[in-house]
């Protein structure tokens, strides 16, 4: 889609330095961008490549305050920019309507302008809101709630009894509601502990491919508002996580762990059952998180501890083997020193 | 569901202390019961919630004798209480038959009072057994065999030729048979082995969401009696797990080893290719698990050492820094002494 | 199938010692070979085995002169076996054409001999090259391109604008061109930024089951030319992955990270974002790679450093509790000497 300066401009809410009735029609970062396309500088270091793009356009902060380049002023460039990549390529909506092939069982509420893909399948009682857009080949259980603007991608499945609250996203391949790993051993066997819990999933939340959210064994496994959930995530029975947290890829929290709000997960953390994270938390890299972590904390490592502790012990673990050496020749010395007494 | 503490009692087989007429129809936890429900307490430091607890009757151990509220007496509470789930919030299953939409391809075996969900599609020669439930758009692959009160989720993948024995639950997502990573490196290229061995079952065995179990390159891989597999765990080709073992989530297993009977792999631990796990090992969380196992050991850590010494190393890792500066000062020490001889 | 060893000795490009004219119909591993079956001995350690096996003949490298069994001479006996193995079990191609329940919207254009299994999604304007083969339940995106002779295994989820090259294998589960990961905070919310970008797989690609390959922001997420993944591994938005590299089991690459040609990534490793891993690098299993590694080393451990120093420490950590033991030792000792100052 071609779009003037002028109009993007608008729609930003930034200030146009040079000629606003260039048209662009293609993002694209500023290393690759070339005639007719819009791209954006964030980073300060990125400045000098103002002077030799090929961009028609860059959007840019308030400090930047001309270049041979028509500029666009805003405050946070790459906001400003990630609105723009959705004005110049929208994203392409479904055809609305329930398709031919979708099954959409007895006792299920529609409401406006929904989109049901083809060969899904939405069980009894399930109820979808308005604009809510369900992919093909997506499964939603009985007396499953899925509020509006939702976007669920195909393959997805959400079990029975799920409630999935506004502006929710899901990708492809994830499972919402499958049973929790419950068993009580009992004269030598496993018994398998019903699991009939709920999920509970609360607006704006975006959820990545191929996560696995189990239900509850009683009561509900919670994802708060606002909660970004990267692919891969495993989130056990009866997890609560907080307002807008970060859970990045390949993350496993156990089972009735609480994670506060604005918390970080970073990628293949894993956290242990019945724990508190606390609000403001950043959990690192691959950290194993034992025990309960107090507000504000930044912890890593295995097991997770503080992090200026971790990266202490870290260096001295680097220093180990010259630590070896050092301590044998000490050694050496004192033996020299008690001989000659 | 509605029931009588009488008739609870008769089917958990515990004895009541109190009012037999009592009718109870939720489940829950003790910090949550209300009048009308039923809950357990199975951890003796809960014991005094006894005294407040809203609920109408509480399942106990032997050892409680009496309390204000209605009381089943029983030797497992836990256990108890999880029939009682399945009694008070009956597993809803779903219509026996099969949907007009299901594929059942010619050759195909059903046995009686199956139900196979829509848009699932059954190969050529399948088998499934009696009272087993195939949810909507599962895939059964050519010539796969599943037994008897099975119970297959949406979304399931079963490739060909993968046998599956009785009472076995697969979760959504979960792809069993799919190709084993075998490559043979020739002139500068990865040359594919085909994988057409097997994927085994046995009976009890319950796999979580989005579990991948590889086929054999010959042979079979091979899940054996009442194994419990958590979400999100990979078993490659031609592994073997033994009877009762428990895989937690996200654990990762290498092609060929053989994990014997009752061992527990906790969450996100690795064990490497060709070793074998020992019956009733203990593999501690995010262990990696670098060579074979003897029976009955406890391993943790990275790589994986038998408990207690990975804990002592753990513990000198923490004091390291303080050696680092022990061994400074004693340095010293060292020196003025030299220097004085 | 039944063969000659004459058949199958020209098509491996073997020679034969022994009858020429015996038949075989089986594929084994040479401990559990019988009568009517053919296998191979490829680690010189074996090679005792061939004075006991039952079975009918072996593939052996050429330095093997006789046997009491027919022997057939090759270069490399295991490729040359997993020949055999396509040979006498033949991939059983599914029924060829659209099955009438498949969905192929307007404006797809389909190949010659192509294969589209019940319950398939083709979205418009999607085009799917000669002799692919698309099984059941699978979901292809708007305008997404797939080469020739591609497999795609049930349930696979590819969205739009996704390029898929020539002889590309992608198993069950995964989903390919799902939103990357990329908020952008402001205002104490997290930002959604469009991803917007594409996926490209390039010729001779294999990817294992419940994989997650996110598009990019911009740009294009790329695996190149041979390059095999294995099972529920994450690949981030805008990552490059060059020709011929081998990516095992649970691994996870962030963002706009670059991986050389012929590098291993062996199982549960982790790479962190906007990197570069140099060609012929291998990276140990497990390990945590938090900065770029030139080319051609070996790193292990977290976090990863080149091997040998890894090992070092490793050691070094595993004399630990004895080192502090040695330097309270040595501490009395100097305590010693300096009270008889």
């Amino acid at each position: 889609m071609k779009k003037s300066l002028r109009e993007i401009a608008e729609l930003i809410g930034g200030k146009i330095v040079g000629d606003a009735s260039i048209e662009v029609e293609g993002v694209v970062e500023i290393k690759e961008a070339r005639k007719g396309e819009i791209t954006f500088i964030s980073d300060i270091k990125h400045l000098p490549l103002l002077e030799t793009t090929q961009a028609s356009a860059v959007i840019v902060s308030r400090e930047v305050k001309e270049a041979k380049v028509p500029l666009i002023q805003v405050e946070n460039p790459y906001l400003a920019f990630s609105q723009v990549m959705r004005i110049l390529v929208p994203y392409q909506k479904p055809t609305e309507g329930v398709h031919p092939t979708a099954i959409v069982s007895k006792g299920v509420d529609l409401g406006k302008k929904v989109s049901i893909g083809a060969y899904s399948m939405i069980e009894e009682k399930a109820r979808i809101g308005d604009n809510t857009i369900i992919y093909p080949l997506v499964y939603v259980g009985r007396g499953s709630r899925i509020g509006k603007d939702c976007l669920i991608y195909p393959q997805v499945m959400i079990r029975e009894g799920v409630k999935i609250a506004s502006r929710v996203i899901i990708h492809s391949g994830t499972v919402i509601g499958s049973d929790g790993f419950g068993y009580i051993p009992h004269e030598g066997k496993q018994h398998k502990v019903p699991q009939i819990g709920r999920v509970v999933i609360e607006d704006d939340v975006e959820i990545g491919a191929n996560v696995t959210i189990d239900r509850a064994t009683l009561g509900k496994t919670w994802i708060k508002r606002g909660v970004k959930i990267d692919n891969l995530v495993q989130i056990a029975h009866n997890v609560v996580i907080g307002e807008d947290s970060i859970i990045i890829a390949q993350v496993g929290v156990s089972g009735s762990t609480e994670i506060g709000k604005g918390v970080t997960l970073a990628g293949q953390a894993g956290v242990v059952g019945h724990i508190k994270i606390g609000d403001g938390v950043i959990v690192g890299g691959r950290a194993g998180v034992l025990k309960s972590v107090p507000p504000n904390t930044v912890v890593s490592g295995y097991p997770a501890r503080p992090h200026a502790q971790a990266k202490r012990i870290e260096a001295s673990i680097l220093r180990l083997p010259e630590l070896h050496k050092l301590v044998r020749e000490l050694k050496k010395r004192i033996e020299e020193l008690e001989k000659k007494k």
